[in-house]
């Protein structure tokens, strides 16, 4: 069952499957695909050939498996989703949230309000973002990552959850995204290793490796990343 | 008013948007989709699902806001642009430019003759590039970026305008793009902090941080990078 | 001509060109372009927006010049590539590959079976992928690469293949794509070097650059990469 809004503006090529509900004065533009069990709330803006709702899906590549049921996808009241933006199924964008052209958002992740994810970016499944939090273009957000408010995270910033490095097909039961805590500044290029800790208010320098927890206040830079100084 | 050339090659599954101009022998193929303002000159070929002249916007989670008029977009003679390209409205690009898979260029760019801006590099508003310059695929190039002629830049370049790394609202009435003169090559994965100047022929090793002016003629490297000899 | 098989489902948006074979039981989205030369193998699920089998152009930017006639491009048996994955003619994808949103694979690559190349994921023309290889989110790899089986490429990892930098020409001809053999593991944002040879079950730690050639067995780390330990 569909229910669409007939106060929604829907461009006559967009291809909105079952099980779909679009708010009042939502627009959808051209060549937008949307799944089942997807929510846009009122007064989103839908850009050209978005894909919201897919499920994942492996061809037996993948170390985990996939549910081939639909989850409840939903897209805040005014939210932008720019070109080519792709959300899997399941996962929560909060209200007045830019997601950036092509950016990818796999399944079962909460994305708070006020946010901006930026173009390219792609985010991997079950990861929590929090309010007012910016991640600039072409980073890479791992998946079981938890991110707090009002966090910066520069542009080619790449994190990562998985000690063995892909060695270990077992490590899908203990994957550790890091922890980014409110208030945090990542610079361009920076990385973060599996579970590291980025306390309250850190700022993490351009290009630094950060290899093990960060201290609340504390700015940190290199290669590995080492305390530089205090806020 | 559309003014489409009779010798343009249009898919008929293009969407022309009004105020739109198309030159002869163009060629539009499948599910493109452009935005008045647009200008395209005699024989550029537009690939599949690419969106032209879109409007910037906000949902209220950027620190600037947007006119909600068009400008004029111009894509020049002899243009490729691969499919998925996004250009937003006010940016020109010269002639004979290719624009790679899924590269998005923001509003009031102006980018030069004979370039290459490849896949999935995201250009930010306001940026200029001159003739015969190469961006390589998945790099980012900040707002406010003033980037020379027969410049190189690698793959996973990361370029910054923002000293306060999003800190600071108002730091958007006080951004600094990095200059990159002419003949400048800068390697993958390197990094560019606001505001430096890389002089004229100078050689930025991958992975630097370029984190202060780079006299022309020089090589630099490491992180930070330090100037290593002479060219 | 068109060979497309009775029991295929193809979208009625689907535009499939001239020249192209789909057998049994191959699903295919929305919007998704076929260019002529293209064989979809049995079981494949193509989703919306792909673009398959395009021919590399040039609008005389490039140092490279181009066929005007398409090859063959082969997806695989049980392949999933996801929405917007684009493929350019004469590629070959093996059996059991899942290819993520937005990657873009260049003319004459050969991709094994069982793998995964992730989201926005850029490989130049010509390379070779071996069977079970996993290259994760916004990576990059260069032309004429040699990568074996079981290799793990982390997120945002740079690869190169021009020493001169895109300085010379000329250097189309000699250029040299690193040999990354079976089971090495590559951390996030690390860099290769030109025609750097990492050896057999090599380790090299996220943000490392890797200079020269890298033991069987070794691990590495650092700006420039040393050898750390034995694996």
């Amino acid at each position: 069952m569909k229910r669409i809004s007939p106060k929604a503006e829907i461009a006559k090529t967009a291809i909105i499957h079952d099980d779909v509900e679009i708010e009042e004065n939502v627009v959808v533009h051209d060549y937008v695909v949307i799944y089942p069990g997807t929510v846009v709330k009122a007064r989103a803006e839908i850009y050209d050939h978005c894909v919201l709702g897919k499920l994942p899906t492996s061809p037996g590549s993948t170390a985990r498996t996939y549910s081939s049921e639909y989850g409840k996808t939903v897209i805040g009241g005014n939210c932008i989703l720019c070109p080519g933006v792709v959300l899997y199924t399941g996962t929560t964008i909060g209200h007045n949230t830019l997601l950036g052209d092509y950016c990818s958002i796999r399944e079962k992740c909460v994305i708070g309000d006020y946010c901006i994810i930026s173009r390219n970016v792609s985010v991997n499944y079950e990861t929590t973002i929090g309010n007012h939090t910016k991640i600039m273009d072409n980073s890479h957000i791992t998946g079981n990552m938890k991110i707090g408010n009002h966090v910066f995270i520069s542009v080619l910033v790449a994190s990562t959850n998985d000690n063995s490095m892909g060695r270990d097909d077992d490590a899908v039961k203990h994957l550790a995204g890091p922890v980014v805590e409110d208030y945090v500044t990542i610079g361009a290029g920076a990385s973060l290793l599996p579970g590291v800790v980025v306390g309250r208010n850190a700022i993490i320098g351009a290009s630094a490796l950060v290899t093990k927890n960060v201290p609340a206040g504390k700015v940190v830079m290199g290669v590995p990343a080492r305390v530089i100084r205090d806020i």
